[in-house]
């Protein structure tokens, strides 16, 4: 997905809340933001947009120098929803449909997302919401079929405390048939992504193979990950891939599973949906 | 009140949608976009607000070449709110307190702001709403008060459409007590701050003088008014100025009555309110 004018104005709140967490200095916070102003003024808007992000979040680790500023607010993140697991878990095995449970739970973790929202507020109501509300696009039956004939899967995860979304739906998979499964997380902290760190801190490593992608992008940009893991998704028979930032760098790629909530107006319109709809996606390109 | 960090963002998303109301060229959008990102990083915040949206919007008018890019909308909403007009003078003119409601009335007309929002969406539902739902800083009787004992009366207007309810409020006025209403425009076109132009259209001239205020700010910029206008906001009895931009431009002023709607976080923590609370105050400065 290319990025969108709108994204620009975007770009720069999220520097200005990136830099108040990685900083109480309002001199350094606003030094952040000059620099951010001034380098995507002379930026393509032919990348996508998590490329963009990446390229503001480093010059927010750079100017403030804080290598990691969402770190103890993923710390929490992950803990409220281990916190929440107990519950989760139990939604999902009560259900009718397992699969489907865990697949709307996954979705619905989604609207975990720093990039977009820094107030958890009602958590707690607001997943039962997702979960409770219907996929405004919903290729289920492709998911379920294309499961049941793979052996390999991947897994691209996308933030922290989603990551224990992610845990019960691989753990539904799991339960429904053996086949080998790799969950994929960021090289290094970019926002609240995912990273090794988080994978351990909430158990997915005892669950799964889990395998860092090489890159700091808030995303999965093909060009920037490592031998392994292009390796791994070429010989994939199904990758699922969580929340926007993977779906604007892998828009483009045939058949692979979206799981995410629309969480802007751009990646919206990108889907043909409303903000706030949750989505369950398999990718066909036209031919 | 001076231009905090988290107006940065807004500026440049404010340049967007200035810049699609004056071309549809992405290309110059995104060339507007760029020059306000750049000059943004070097200004001062010690400027206050639309000090800086002047800077940002006289971009958009140079870049873009069009000088006056919410023209168009301008009209539409003075026609839309002057269709209206009978109900809301029926609405005022058959309540037990008329100068109240006609107050009530100005504030409620304040929500048409595009600087903030694009949509006028349920117009006439929202500005019930807002007549309706009590003010959160009332200090009417210090208004009424002082109403009662000045000869000169200066009404510092704010936006297009907003103008019309303006005139409900100094109908009311004038037929409480004889006085000189002098009504204060923007001197040229700034987003959709009143100028001599939405005066004339809404029938602000037949009911009062108007006088144009030297500037282009979407403000009082005491420094940048004529000294007609300064003039008579020293010798005036009584000052209103509707709206966040006047309050901006005006909050360490003594005795100023400010009527408006808190629209944005910065303004509302300056005021101590919460986003989308109506205000009448009377500004009392430290001794």
């Amino acid at each position: 997905m290319r990025t969108y004018l709108d994204c620009l104005p975007c770009f720069v709140r999220q520097a200005l809340e990136a830099s108040r967490m990685a900083t109480q200095d309002e001199r350094v916070q606003r030094k952040v933001l000059d620099s951010v102003m001034v380098r995507l003024s002379h930026l393509s808007l032919n990348a996508t947009p998590p490329a963009i992000a990446q390229i503001v979040h480093s010059l927010v680790k750079e100017v403030t120098g804080n290598p990691d500023p969402y770190r103890e607010i993923k710390k929490k993140h992950n803990q409220i929803i281990l916190d929440l697991y107990p519950r989760i878990r139990e939604i999902v095995s009560e259900s009718d449909d397992r699969l489907r449970s865990g697949i709307k739970m996954a979705i619905a973790g989604n609207l975990i997302d720093l990039g977009v929202q820094t107030d958890l507020g009602d958590l707690e109501g607001s997943i039962y919401n997702a979960f409770s509300s219907n996929l405004t696009i919903n290729n289920y039956d492709e998911f379920r079929a294309t499961l049941m004939h793979s052996d390999l899967l991947l897994y691209l995860g996308d933030n922290a405390g989603e990551i224990v979304f992610d845990k019960v739906l691989i753990e539904e998979i799991k339960m429904l048939r053996g086949m080998e499964i790799v969950f994929i997380v960021r090289e290094k902290p970019i926002i609240n992504d995912v990273t090794m760190e988080d994978a351990e801190f909430v158990g997915m490593r005892e669950l799964t193979r889990v395998v860092s992608n090489g890159s700091d992008a808030p995303a999965t940009i093909l060009s920037q990950c490592s031998s392994e893991v292009r390796d791994l998704l070429s010989k994939a028979d199904m990758i699922i891939a969580k929340g926007q930032g993977n779906y604007e760098s892998l828009s483009k790629e045939d058949g692979i599973f979206f799981l995410l909530k629309a969480k802007c107006p751009v990646v919206a319109r990108d889907l043909g949906v409303d903000v706030g709809d949750t989505i369950l996606k398999r990718n066909k390109m036209k031919n």
